[in-house]
């Protein structure tokens, strides 16, 4: 059986039990579309993903693209594939029609990039890079840069690039020192050197926008003197594209997301890199964090993608691969049995489920709120989104990539030895997920950006706003017949929200070290009641109403029962060690280690 | 600095405080060495490994062996690497005097191992599965086998390879097809298909013998027809090496352990392969399983060495490292820190150093217990020595694989973006580790022996000796000051008996499923556990006397504390779901999943 990338049934529940698409159509921005339009295009996604997409993956995934004189030639197949992608117009689905878009809802379009993203990450991503380098001039940019690259990117004429890091700054962006000099032709002069530009260079279109952060001659030291610019890798003179003085100077040896290059860039080596401002100046980290929000989003819908993948293709393998007998079989000569009945296989196979559904139902909620935060009925719904959202990010962010990895991982090992082997693409779906808990920030920061900020804003308000839906949700889920797991989950969000006050205490008396020390476990605790929390939804959705398959219900209760068991239990061992402030690690002179 | 691979003050003071090899002095078998003997093995190996066997790795680790026209050609720098390691004596190190070996312990041995897998893992493991092969020869095999093969293997003349797995069977030996038709000549004819063979085809030595399992014809069907049988790549005839019609007929594309090729054997495609019967007939699964313990015990080690090696590299990175700045500093022109001094690294740093320390503890008792089994000075000795390795070789050989996994996947995360390149070795290592849950029997294979067998042996024996040795360290680290740890682990170490005795009660009663439905889960908490046991005891041992240095104990200290703060209270959760017999995953439909 063909690889489905994700479970339909489980994308029907989400987006009918759970979410409720059909809400976002009263609200007068989506009032163009119907519930049709919006199932066609996931459908269409779907389809692309299914049928285009996924068989060229298994040659793409092996071999990173060439680079011989300063040029990059993407997997021959790339060309084709992304012009299909283009085609999909998943480049603007979600902006507004006067930039060219479809004005879908967000939740419409993450889903259906899931699909793509599931089947061939690399070629995808191209897609999504140029989305939100354009996102950002269609935001920031004066019209005239609109008109100049904005257009071209959505429309896929040209891509574009994020040219955030640099060799000396990594994650530290206060380290910028790629230089902007203002020029009497109202452009800058750019000098500097940026690492790890995913698409910094490929063979598929005439050009590419890279969109950088720089400091423009004389601005504040650190993070508040970094600006934004647009900078074409060739610029218009007279009608023709001549060379703008960016040289890809090499390609990076990945282990994942082979079709898509990496690369490191040299801006202005012969003094002739011409840059625009994008924005205003000294805002250029404001502006690249108005776009984080989605920029994570769809790292989480990466992950996810990459661990349903290969959880649905280590499903049909422990479905087809005959090995051992039961273990009250006595018999050598009887058959042997497919390997989903042994109990340890089913155990790694539900888990895999479990990280699955939870994670996906965690980002469409996120998909959601992002839709409600910017055109959601009133002030109110629309302020009470975006915190919620705001909080959620990160770990929408963060459990895809951990718990995805793991899950992964998982799928090698039900394939024993040929897991081991690239007979099979368990290992490739692994080696592209590793990327997820680095880009984008990685798992340290995004936990640090949950405690530090996100749980605290407002004096709590966000985390309180979360409590009480679930406290909402929990109700439904005792009327459905599922009051020991709401009974658990009440308390694990109890827990939650105590030891964040408590934290919130400690640094408010100016111990932020102390507050922050184990952000990396308050972020798995708080992703391990965030996704019971979505579980829940699921299997209480599942009992609701008699669309659903007895299959599909007593999937998502198991799922849910395995996950309340297995994980949530945990989770109070875990606040307590992180009101302790056990410091062993925090404070361990460095010859200790 | 150059990488040490393993930390020298770590394995002074598991030698010297923790297991004490100086007794081993004590026993006749070993009364020909001194301790400067012991000492001096490991630090030629630990020379060879830094000085030969590392700087190499980096070149090797990219790409397979060449396969062409039915031959394997290794990396050009294997020959002289493995000469190198052949003169080292690894090979019989441990073997008795009357065959060429050296009469060495396992603890030493094993320890030396350590260093060479830490170095470069794919060179080594020839060496080991040569010995491994030529004790199966030496134990069971007849005179004339011993001189024709063993002498060969153990010189390093020839190498040798275990052919177990077959493409329809896997993991289940049962289900053996390869057949064995006796000749009138005393040998038989041997045709059929393994797979999954390390080291299976190589151009380094004339010939390879391979132990293979086979069924000679008209055996009982199932395990009781398996015979183990030596049979070389090319035969002696007339004084001469001619073709003994084993064919690599491919080599897998594994995704690690590059410098080894795992190749696929097809026996007697010509009608022509001889192969010779090792031991009784139909006693073939019997005597490779008392090399068992011994092959799992170097999974084990392999394991480690490579989460060692990618620990010291990430160590040594984030101590070099500048990004960021503390939480506190508000100047962005001060300089920034090494991400050493980032809490999330620290935490990343020393879960790292737990698991490197607390495996390699697990690993050296299992070898001295090995020692004690084989040659301690009296039955009761050997008894006991026998059942306690019984019981921790299943965990010895999985807590590396599966934490040694997470450590290689932390090591990576240390890094950052450059830890997603192979720029940098940590996913080589993180590659190469993969393997180690998966080979010599996967870990869910492993958790069915730890609980289904050891666990319940001669009613609970061994489990009470376990119990019993711990609760004798716990004293002793009472002593020291560790008297919280002490009391954590005795408890621990109840509910693991107590968990024991119900599970044991549910096989009992028929229940055979029931009782092993959450092996995975019971493998997890007893890993737990054992290596709290450890690093309690490494912890312990650096307050006993005045050879530690202060930054020895404070980081054993912090390890132990680290451990019992953050996993080890998680058991008693653990060990509450196995007993309540939580069924989510087990007797789920497969339509469900």
């Amino acid at each position: 059986m063909a690889n489905p990338l994700i479970a339909d049934d489980l994308v029907a529940l989400l987006l009918d039990g759970v979410i409720d698409l059909d809400r976002l159509l009263a609200l007068p921005v989506f009032s163009g579309h119907t519930r049709a339009t919006f199932d066609m295009f996931i459908a269409t996604a779907r389809r692309l993903a299914r049928e285009s997409l996924y068989p060229p993956y298994e040659s793409m995934n092996q071999e990173l693209p060439r680079f011989e004189d300063g040029r990059v030639s993407l997997h021959p197949a790339v060309r084709g594939l992304y012009r299909q992608v283009v085609e999909l117009g998943i480049l603007s689905a979600s902006r507004p029609e006067e930039v060219g878009g479809a004005m879908l809802p967000m939740t419409v379009t993450a889903m259906a990039s899931a699909y793509l993203m599931a089947a061939n990450l690399g070629v995808v991503a191209i897609a999504g890079l140029t989305t939100g380098a354009a996102r950002l001039i269609e935001s920031f940019g004066s019209p005239e840069l609109r008109e100049r690259f904005m257009t071209r990117m959505y429309s896929g004429e040209w891509t574009g690039t994020m040219a955030l890091t640099e060799p000396q700054a990594g994650s530290s962006l206060t380290d910028v020192r790629t230089t902007a000099t203002p020029h009497a032709d109202g452009s800058y002069r750019i000098r500097g050197t940026k690492i790890f530009i995913s698409g910094g260079d490929q063979d598929l279109t005439e050009n590419i926008v890279h969109l950088t952060l720089a400091r423009i001659d004389g601005a504040p030291d650190g993070i508040k003197g970094v600006s934004l610019f647009a900078i074409p890798k060739r610029r218009e003179e007279g009608g023709a594209l001549v060379s703008n003085d960016v040289a890809c100077t090499s390609v990076f040896k990945k282990i994942g997301w082979k079709a898509l290059p990496s690369v490191q860039l040299a801006f202005g080596e012969e003094g002739d890199c011409r840059g625009w401002l994008v924005g205003e100046p000294h805002q250029g980290i404001k502006h690249m964090f108005q776009m984080m929000n989605e920029a994570r989003l769809m790292v989480g819908m990466n992950a996810i993608a990459s661990a349903s993948v290969a959880y649905q293709e280590s499903l049909q393998y422990a479905k087809d691969r005959p090995q051992g007998r039961a273990l009250s079989a006595r018999d050598p000569r009887a058959p042997q049995i497919p390997i989903i009945e042994h109990a340890d296989v089913r155990r790694m196979l539900l888990r895999q489920k479990a990280i699955v559904a939870g994670g996906l139902g965690l980002l469409l909620r996120a998909a959601m709120l992002t839709d409600l935060a910017e055109h959601g009925a009133d002030e109110r719904a629309r302020g009470e989104a975006k915190l919620l959202l705001d909080l959620l990010i990160p770990v929408a962010k963060t459990f895809p990539a951990e718990y995805g990895f793991e899950s992964n991982t998982l799928a090698i090992q039900v394939h024993g030895g040929y897991g081991y082997t690239s007979e099979f693409l368990a290992e490739a779906w692994w080696r592209d997920q590793k990327l997820n808990s680095i880009h984008e920030g990685t798992s340290g920061i995004q936990a640090m950006d949950l405690l530090g900020r996100k749980a605290v804003a407002s004096g709590g308000e966000p985390l309180r706003l979360f409590a009480s839906t679930v406290a909402e949700e929990a109700g439904a889920a005792r009327e459905a017949g599922l009051g020991d797991h709401a009974g658990a989950l009440a308390a694990a969000v109890g827990d939650l929200l105590a030891t964040t006050t408590a934290l919130a205490m400690k640094g408010m008396s100016g111990d932020s070290e102390g507050m922050l020390r184990h952000a990396a476990d308050y972020m798995d605790a708080f992703s391990v009641v965030a996704v019971g929390r979505e579980l829940l939804a699921q299997a209480t959705a599942a009992r609701q109403g008699d669309r659903w398959s007895g299959a599909l219900r007593d999937g998502a209760e198991r799922t849910c029962a395995y996950w309340f068991h297995t994980e949530l239990p945990h989770v109070a061992v875990t606040f307590a060690r992180i009101r302790s402030g056990e410091t062993s690690f925090a404070d361990a002179p460095i010859e200790s280690f």
